[in-house]
């Protein structure tokens, strides 16, 4: 099967020996880590004709032996410390990282790396806040990085951003990529209950974790985002450039007033090509709670489901459905990770790797243009109205509609925007708040882009 | 760039020389061809980006250069009508099939892999009936086939199944596959009208063509079901294999019905791995009108759009959405195969190719294990209902709802049973269709499994 007289000095991959297996190190055997080998060793005849050769796990890194006594790991003698020594040994060819954390991990990845394998992730904090190192050493090893189940596990997304539309340019990116905020919106949005309530559910089934900060505050959808928006728009964007607001803010209110539209709320991850008038492109990337259309396919995604809406010029809307988290599921896309990488160890070839050229700056969060649903309660009388809509119009934000209701002596007002730039709605929101006749912003939460 | 040292006898990809455009030759110049001209041109930087290297379209192959004058491919000297000496050009490394038809582009399509040159195809007809040959050649000269633009467009699905799932174990494909078919249906649904009036509406739109036949006794769907039957199982399957039921058949009564019980119609391509008492594995591929919940993410799948759902061991429900069908859709799939394909020429390495290991036998169709859903008018009286309901009883067929209606002096009795052989299922229906006391059989239309 090798098809390439190696040379040193110019060939990134050398190809295996005919029949010699591909060595596999797993580096953690947690939830995914234990399903990634079992189904390597019970379909191993499968990888063998995926991959155009055996593959072979060599080791199992873990923090204590003693922790897996009795696993399957233990079972085949592959358990092991030293995780280091696991990821040096000459026979290991693909290292797949499955610990998570930062900087455990990095060193590691970054260590086999510069060792000539390939390295296969599920770790989206890894790759979202250190994605140019690790595409570097990749680069000057040759070797192949591949992280599929760093975003929405299960679902190809990543392999179709890569591959399937590497000839199309993509103009947007918006994805339900965190589960449990999904799943505590969807159970507000089902049972009219609170934020608190649903989280200690979310909690109680396993869907939160016990700190759930990373969930609820969106750390890790603004992961995911920089990922996506980094792949879409073949430019660096790390987390830290990623606008994050969680949904713990949202009330039962809120969900019950998006009902009353026809819409419902979701934390999106949205990734967009902007072009300004002079038709100057630059990118944003953002997550937060947003208001969809019952009728947007983004709506009916349920539970803990993750699903990732695209929009290219040819292929216009696409859309990626799924399990976005768990350790089947992860699994599967390590999986199909290691069949990659084990393919280009056998027959030589390279993974489509990190692709930076369009290098687009990335907007300010202010300079994004946004659409606002704002929520008060204002004074009943006269003049208040035209107040308001004054003051929209001071900042050049058209109105879309606007929806006055009647409630306990008081007025509601439901405003509306048209699109424009986040940083004058901001600005109204605030302006509008210091008023006298203005009693309680109720809410204030963006709207899809039409 | 090049990493490889050629050796003819064992080397598959050579690897392009340094900064040697990798050369294309374009084969059909219609809605697609066109489309990837362009896109090919506009975005060439894009292209040697993700390709590795710069791609040159080196020549379009059309029946007639007079049709095209002024086109794109005229003003850049690129017509020819010689499609033969094209495709042998040594500077031409990937053959880009756009011709639409079997037997003409199935002889371009092996000279061109016997040539040494990989091949992209958006060819469903071409792939679903001579895939065995065309792998054969394609792994032969050690070249690519690439054909993610023959099922479903613009939505990766040849890509994830044959990477993205390769390590996972695929049970089931279901997809909505026919942009033709889901227009006519959908609009059925959505206007009540008959199936003849919404055909027309289709023709007149563009959506059906002057002969309809491919498109709505599932032809069409039924080449993809085999592709998708073929990548998911790792075994042959041709259209041939494929059992076939289009949707003219289906009346405005029946969609009324489906809708009344909470349901609607898809024309669905099922694959599905079975798995008899013994344990003993096979396969089933079918193209029928198929009844499913108004709750099954296939069924608010609209208007002429695709989409495909998977279950798959580790990865549990997966589902793409997109465009199925157009120019520019379709240009997406065949420009992401090319920079595919050219990643192998300027790098070494090959794609995932047909994979048969599997080799699991198809079941016979009336061994399938389906459910009916039967809509019939019987004589209102006494003992009726327990004649009917002995004769499913005689072939072991247990049902889930009976519902019996008032009408017009008859009867209505819909039927729901259990899952049985289709064997059994259609006896059963033949034998009731004999009986005095039934009048008249409405509709038997299938329904998804649970």
């Amino acid at each position: 099967m090798t098809n390439a007289t190696t040379n040193p000095a110019t060939t990134y991959n050398s190809g295996k020996g005919e029949g010699e297996p591909v060595g596999i190190a797993i580096l953690g055997y947690g939830t995914v880590g234990s399903q990634v080998l079992r189904l390597m060793l019970e379909n191993a005849e499968a990888f063998e004709h995926r991959s155009g050769g055996p593959l072979e796990v060599k080791g199992v890194a873990v923090s204590s032996v003693d922790k897996h006594a009795g696993s399957l790991a233990d079972q085949k003698g592959l358990l092991t410390t030293d995780a280091r020594a696991l990821i040096d040994r000459d026979d290991v060819d693909i290292v797949v990282e499955v610990i998570g954390g930062i900087d455990y991990p990095r060193e590691l990845v970054l260590n086999a790396l510069r060792n000539g394998k390939s390295v296969v992730t599920a770790n989206k904090a890894l790759v979202a806040a250190h994605s140019a190192e690790l595409a570097e050493a990749a680069d000057a090893a040759g070797v192949d990085l591949y992280f599929e189940a760093a975003v929405a596990a299960a679902i190809p997304v990543v392999g179709p951003l890569r591959r399937s539309l590497a000839g199309d340019q993509v103009q947007s990116v918006a994805g339900i990529v965190n589960g449990t905020t999904n799943f505590i919106l969807d159970a507000m949005d089902s049972t009219g209950a609170s934020y608190d309530d649903m989280l200690a559910e979310a909690t109680r089934l396993g869907y939160a974790e016990a700190d759930p900060t990373a969930d609820v505050e969106g750390y890790d959808a603004a992961s995911k985002a920089a990922i996506l928006a980094s792949l879409a728009f073949h430019t660096r964007v790390t987390a830290d450039d990623v606008h994050r607001e969680g949904i713990s803010s949202i009330t039962a209110e809120d969900i019950e007033a998006a009902k009353q539209s026809g819409n419902t709320i979701k934390l999106l991850a949205i990734c967009e090509r902007l072009v300004d008038d002079q038709g100057n492109e630059s990118i944003s990337a953002r997550v937060h709670p947003t208001l969809i259309s019952r009728s947007h396919p983004l709506a009916s995604v349920d539970k803990s489901f993750n699903a990732v809406f695209i929009e290219a010029e040819a292929a216009g809307r696409l859309m990626f459905y799924g399990n976005g988290a768990g350790g089947n599921p992860t699994a599967s896309a390590v999986l199909g990770d290691i069949v990659g990488a084990a393919r280009n160890k056998v027959f030589g070839g390279r993974a489509p790797g990190e692709s930076t050229y369009a290098n687009l700056p990335i907007a300010d969060f202010g300079d994004v243009p946004t659409r606002y649903h704002i929520d008060m309660e204002v004074e009943d009388r006269i003049g208040v109205l035209a107040l308001l809509t004054q003051i929209f119009a001071n900042h050049s934000i058209s109105l879309r509609t606007v929806r006055q209701e009647e409630k306990d002596g008081h007025a509601r007002l439901i405003f509306v925007t048209h699109t424009a730039r986040e940083r004058d709605l901001a600005a109204t929101v605030e302006e509008v708040k210091g008023l006298v006749p203005v009693k309680a912003i109720k809410s204030v939460i963006r709207l899809a882009a039409q």
